[in-house]
């Protein structure tokens, strides 16, 4: 299934989550979660807010998703490329598509992803882009962080 | 790196968290976290007590365990074989030797964490096995939602 219009208004909603999260101070990667063409869910990454090591951007909207009985019908949208604790829950969870904003500022795991069975779109925005390169420039340490790259 | 006695008394931490989710009436999956041989965190599954999907054990726990700069001399405990959700965790952050309880009742990842460079040990203690096995005979609605399995 190619990218729809829906498609690109959730994604613009995981990127005004990002663009929160970077008001906010904490690290810029935001989500969003339609089921069956609706938005039901988005979230950001509560790193710096909640001091919640574990809330990446995906995570944080799972989360706000609350308890379901399963994902199927579930479309997860985020700006980043989902990194190997977001690509494991995805895939655990039967989470069957993902739109990707960008995977320029950091590669993810999108093989990992579709070798699981998981449809993939990656649109790399221009604005997702900007958002992330221009956070990594500013907070280095905070991002090594958040991907628990050693410094 | 074998077991040693240290690492026996932090799983038991670990199954003492369990137990103690099994008695809020939630998933009865515990974990606890140490630090050059020092107990630093433990926790357990919060689906139904916090309504929270993506808090497992393991994540619970790394979640209490605050912040940190990187998992260096870490070693995570486990009363289950961890998820993908989990394992994908381990492997992001980082974290280099688990502990798992067992994988009797549910198999994870075990091959994958290896595959990634961790360090595994599987301890299988009749304890972690039969706390979960009477857990999935009586509530295998709620375990297959953890898992998100589809009935």
């Amino acid at each position: 299934m190619a990218l729809s219009i829906f498609d690109l208004e959730c994604l613009h909603v995981a990127l005004q989550e990002a663009r929160k999260s970077y008001e906010e101070g904490g690290v810029p990667v935001g989500s969003a979660m339609s089921y069956q063409e609706h938005l039901i869910a988005s979230g950001h990454n509560q790193r710096v807010q909640q001091d919640d090591p574990i809330a990446h951007g995906e995570m944080d909207c799972i989360r706000r998703a609350g308890r379901r009985p399963h994902y199927n019908g579930v479309t997860l949208y985020t700006t980043l490329s989902p990194c190997m604790m977001c690509s494991g829950t995805i895939v655990q969870f039967g989470i069957k598509r993902v739109v990707i904003g960008e995977n320029r500022n950091f590669e993810g795991n999108i093989d990992f992803l579709r070798r699981n069975g998981v449809e993939v779109e990656l649109v790399n925005d221009p604005e997702c882009i900007e958002l992330m390169d221009h956070f990594i420039r500013e907070q280095p340490h905070l991002w090594n962080e958040d991907i628990a790259v050693t410094e």
